[in-house]
């Protein structure tokens, strides 16, 4: 989910208490907060902190909180995951540090996430996001770093489906592997994914959930129209126009988008109507 | 299919109709001639004809017999799509021109590939290869190519899953879509696809049936098993070894294999250690 | 230059110090404090003030103190070249934002830089470091960003010496372009560049000066030489080992280096041992 | 330079002869016949050879003539060297194969090098383009390849200018490196190079030969201004528009351009008037 900002840009945590409150009666999991789209890498600490916080104070207990938590050093990194599990996450998921890319090397990212895993008492998920970090982390990395008691799962991003049903394929047994975008949703549940963490979720939680029953019917015809009818909605709101087109949707179905923090700016007049018109004609006009 | 030389590096027709015969005891729909492992570039036009019609000679008429024909120029394509109308292949795969990476907008390509389609006799397929061509078409690309009534599918090598959707999602009815490589058949299965074009068949034929077999009968976790199980050798034998490991692999189940062109060097005898001992492990030992 | 930790990762601000004083015998023009070697993603809003305040205490009042401020968002940029400014930083050196790369128009980009060097008491200069962010910004880009009274320059680290020639002879008049690493030093200056940021003159000063007077003095082989020498050792201490490299050169000079922060990995024993054998070979073994 | 075509696209080698002598009145070292902007890859081999045996007609004997004859395979480049040196070519320039990007190791791209020159009766220069072939060897590649005593320098149009310099600093005495592209000449030059094979000597002879003068008699400020004054055009004719761009550019000069093999189309008209105003701007107005 987005994070909410008022118009001086301060957090806007009451705006996320009554999406999560909205969006509770739909039979989805749980919510991740801080993730790519909740622009993690745009609050301070001490805002994170407060985020998970206020989620977790309205995310019902049978649902699960899962915060996202990466940082660029493995201290950071820490104290944030140590910070969400004392808001009452249920696990955190932590995207790898990416500035120093050829620093990355798996001995490295092993060691960043074994330390994040070993001191942070709820489980941890990787989170594979390379249109964003830059690094795609390969299927013998995400293995590698898989091989910790505490390392539950993958949110993977990228979008490799072989990668995703390769790592499904060797991971250990209870490995659990997360669509990372509604784009392959599908796909990643035909080669063994056991569910998707999505931004299309915000706007359209019943098609998602839906596409996931629907493959578990193996309605396939039905899966395979419903999931190619959200892909040009799902790009839009990620890959072509981001997070200001994810929060403008929001808004118009009655949930509080609100804008995202500078340098990202709100969407052009032009493209917003062409989103609009996208939501209309997909039939995603209310929540 | 790979194309066979001998010794000195010259066509082995007799050799690929040897092949072709072991091979078409299988339920496999036909065989592409002069795909990316069919070392298209790496040979002469006189030599690709020559391929063409050994083929067609032994391929039964039940199977398809689909022919590799994209040049670097319209008229290059279209000669070879016409050579091998004349030596009686059922359809062309069309490779997109690459070498002006830059000139290669939408609208040269829609314009050369329906060139092509006005002149060639028998129906077209489009190959979208960006691993070897460094170009990968988009949705939109793909799809306003296919806007001609003698382009009917696509053989898609670039395995963006959310792609192979969309296309599927957007296209005309009956535009066939083909996975290019069986890493991500049973994704593209469960998307849509219609069938696999993939250089695994040529040593493990009988699984890519079963893959697709199971799916169709909506056997998942059966499917899932054979597919992660598949991948490895896959990868071995396409983007990580290419061709030469390909061939090496054929020798190893008693086709024939053989040597690919220079500047392709065969393995190093550590990697063929490797590469047949994965094979092994993965019952891959007989034809 | 580098940011100083002691063993448990914390800030050594002193030992910073010292080698500033050691440096500043040096006819260098001035430091970059929290650059990319610096560290500047691995450090919390405080302690890069720390890092400001303590080396604006030792760095001479005639050599030019630049600090590096850029954040994700504009906010935070804002806050931390004000900060520097107060810290006595002479001008600020502002990478841009590029988790959102999608995000990252023109308009964004101009927005974004406009409104820090609007709040921004001193110059700022334009970072663009395409091999840590994944951005690499266009000649156009950086033109529209430059076209603003207070941004007076560019450290360029991508290195496209066409693109800086384009720059240097379209931009304003006085704009000053910088090499952003040691390794196109002399090309650099051969097209315009007025001087350089570089990583190399941590650990060899003179040479970096020395290229810049050969330039000078149009001693074109004895640049060349000196040039051609420094590559591969720039390299090693960027590119190819990083941060680690640099600290472990700065070591064996006599310098502190020390440790980075984790997850980014000190050398292993092999590399350390290859690194040190380059530094005696091209005879980098004081300061 | 440039192929040219007639309305038919058939070869028009009389028009090459016509733009040879033309430019012969130039102080050039010579010309390339069949690079990337001579549509190598849109020739078949019998239309290669009439193109060198043609040009070579015209071509005066105190003036190059440079080969283009890299192929995919190796047999295909000793042939096409074979024919170019029976032709009366002075030396190849041998693009690396490309299209299994995965088998160009080092290995593999020595060995087809060598065969080449152990082959090829006249010396073989090295050509490095990655825009067009999408493989960039490296330093260590081409120096490993340059170790053989008929290969005797590299064109590199990929533009690394600290590539370019580390090559010029530990190649074999004698070995000449020459810039692949008119945008980065001057800076080529100061790092070591010996002069440039470039597209835009097709239009502004006269300007390429004053870089390197200017170069060489050290009078910088000129030739940076000219340097930066042409690295739009030159930009306009290869990496923007390309090949259309160069041969509308020469038919306004009064050369004969004409028209690219398709796919490759000519220019639309709203970007030839581009061209042309830039052309004018720059006053590259008369040949």
């Amino acid at each position: 989910m987005p994070t909410a900002f008022d118009a001086e840009e301060n957090l806007f945590v009451s705006k996320m208490q009554e999406n999560i409150q909205t969006l509770s009666k739909y039979d989805l999991a749980g919510f991740l907060v801080l993730g790519s789209n909740g622009e993690l890498v745009h609050l301070t600490e001490e805002e994170k902190v407060a985020v998970y916080q206020a989620c977790r104070k309205v995310i019902p207990k049978d649902k699960i909180m899962l915060a996202g938590t990466g940082g660029q050093t493995t201290r950071e990194t820490i104290r944030l995951s140590l910070a969400a599990a004392n808001a009452g996450a249920d696990a955190v998921l932590v995207l790898n540090p990416f500035y120093y890319k050829g620093a990355m090397t798996t001995k490295a990212l092993v060691a960043h996430y074994h330390a994040v895993a070993d001191r942070c008492p709820i489980p941890l998920i990787i989170y594979n996001m390379p249109g964003n970090s830059g690094i795609d982390m390969t299927a013998d990395q995400i293995l590698a770093i898989s091989d910790h008691k505490n390392i539950i799962g993958l949110k993977d991003s990228g979008g490799n489906i072989t990668k995703i049903a390769e790592i499904i394929g060797r991971a250990k047994p209870g490995f659990q592997v997360l669509a990372g975008s509604a784009g392959f949703l599908l796909a990643a549940f035909s080669v063994g994914a056991v569910g998707g963490i999505v931004a299309l979720a915000n706007i359209a939680p019943q098609q998602c959930i839906d596409i996931q029953n629907l493959y578990l019917n193996k309605s396939f015809p039905e899966a395979q129209r419903l999931q190619a009818k959200m892909i040009p909605v799902n790009t839009a709101v990620t890959a072509q126009w981001g997070v200001p087109a994810l929060k403008t949707a929001m808004d118009s179905l009655g949930l509080f988008g609100g804008l995202p923090r500078k340098p990202v700016l709100p969407l052009d007049e032009s493209v917003k109507t062409q989103l609009l018109e996208l939501l209309k004609q997909k039939n995603i006009t209310n929540i």
